[in-house]
């Protein structure tokens, strides 16, 4: 194996970029804006020449094993990327293809939130497990599934879209997907936000809450710290759904940990505490005691699973 | 690789065995008695025995590639069973290891239903897919995945145990398993005469499901074929639940086929549109036009996927 790799994060605002060793050391870090117009022609041009000039920098042009590119769409496990609505592209892309004929190494592209588990996996909260489940906690809920060190991609490019499982028959407002009862819509940011106004509207309970002119996960989670009994209903009934969910997921493919991020995971160890107890209460006794973790990398999380796909 | 292999699936009161050319055709199929007395001690010898005089009388002992094996209990993904209640084995085996030291062959050990959903891939309803899931509805609801033509194992050999997802929190008696509200409550053979004996004992409404003597999963879909509105509604209510646990096993696992197979799935086509209409409903759009398939093997799906384990 050559000694360096670039693992590539791209998003609609801006290309996160990462070269690496092999071993999995960050050599360096950078951005590189997101030109959308055009239906988004200039993206992946843009981001090889930022590459090639990196290795002209660093004089490395024999040394480089692959490029890895996460990307913000369903990729399939054939590395066929199935549009990606914010970078205005449309239509299925052979973007592995493409962009090593722009840069000239070898590419393995996948979804965004995929290659952030395996980031977690490789050199994050995951370090020491060989498979996992990753829920991204944020406005809305992705994942990522890992076994054997594998990301699970789908034939729809859709493993691991563990947001829009279907996880109650109490809402009727629709999901951006389309469905009614996805778990993002009881178990991200958003979501929990939406369980802590329902709470505050059902009665005139004094709490903490009310003192918030907009209740968002955090505040739910910083009066849970001072033990508000109306916060703490709102962490246990976001922990419930999500761990009905989980413990679904786990039977399916039986992870030794799951890796909780995004902003929510913010809230620290706390928030792993309302998801396990229920999560026992409802699995199966064989992976009852998967590990839950917090996830480390942040949003480098790309850039190291990216790096990762290519070796 | 060699000319032949053979597939053995273990269950608790015979032994399924199959002699197969390395391509998948059935050379030879016989039986064995699963004797249990001794904690099961002579199980594994009786099994090699029987090999090895197929062996003798087919004078091929050069040109085996190796033994699968089938195994009614938990085997992780390094090959370890985790005991087998029914064979009266407790404590954790290296099946692959005893069974190889037995034979002289190269051993690969999976679980049964595991091991059943690669057979109905390898040369069954998934032929020209290299993923899947197998639903078997029988007494309880088991399952198998298959990605990329890999079974999922799972770290605690519990991948694909799908009987055991939540579905329901309306149950207050526990499963075989210990928890409240799993699938194989609402969806196996015994699960569906469950949701027939409530929608009887609802209401005086006439039914034919009335003369049975005991309603069972197969009255409940002959009578839905004679337009019975009682016995369509208990099939609604068992592909609902079904529907909604398969929506959260497809954005985990996104497969291309879902397999329905076991005693249930004599029923036949009916059964598929009772599950597909509500699965498209609950389901995230990418992977709403999975293909429904009913299982073509039966009981030899065990040895065929056994056989396929070795190659």
């Amino acid at each position: 194996m050559k000694k360096y790799c670039f693992g590539i994060d791209v998003g609609g605002t801006t290309v996160k970029c990462g070269l690496f060793t092999t071993d999995g050391e960050v050599v360096d870090k950078w951005e590189v804006k997101t030109r959308t117009e055009d239906n988004g022609a200039q993206i992946l041009p843009d981001i090889a020449a930022s590459i090639k000039a990196k290795i002209a920098e660093k004089n490395i042009a024999d040394e480089v094993e692959g490029i890895g590119i996460g990307l913000p769409g369903p990729v399939d496990d054939k590395g066929i990327l199935h549009g990606a609505v914010n970078l205005h592209w449309v239509g299925d892309r052979r973007i592995e293809e493409e962009f090593s004929a722009l840069t000239g190494y070898p590419v393995k592209a996948g979804n965004d939130a995929n290659v952030a588990a395996l980031g977690e996996l490789w050199k994050g909260a995951g370090v020491g497990y060989d498979s996992l489940i990753m829920v991204t906690l944020g406005t809305g809920v992705g994942g990522g599934i890992v076994i054997n060190g594998k990301v699970i991609a789908g034939s729809h490019g859709a493993g691991g879209e563990i947001g829009h499982a279907h996880v109650t028959d109490e809402l009727t407002d629709k999901c951006n997907c389309g469905c009614c009862g996805c778990l993002e819509q009881v178990a991200s940011a958003t979501g929990i936000a939406r369980l802590a106004r329902e709470e505050l509207a059902a009665s005139d309970e004094a709490s903490l809450l009310r003192d918030y002119p907009a209740v968002s996960a955090k505040s739910v989670f910083d009066c849970v710290k001072q033990n508000d009994a109306m916060a703490i209903r709102v962490a246990k009934r976001f922990g419930d759904y999500l761990a009905k969910a989980l413990s679904s997921f786990a039977v399916v493919a039986d992870p030794q940990a799951i890796v909780i991020g995004g902003g929510v995971s913010k809230a620290g160890e706390v928030l792993l505490d309302y998801i396990r107890e229920p999560y026992q209460k409802y699995t199966f006794f064989a992976c009852r005691e998967t590990d839950f973790v917090l996830a480390t990398l942040g949003n480098d999380a790309g850039i190291f699973g990216a790096a990762k796909l290519v070796l």
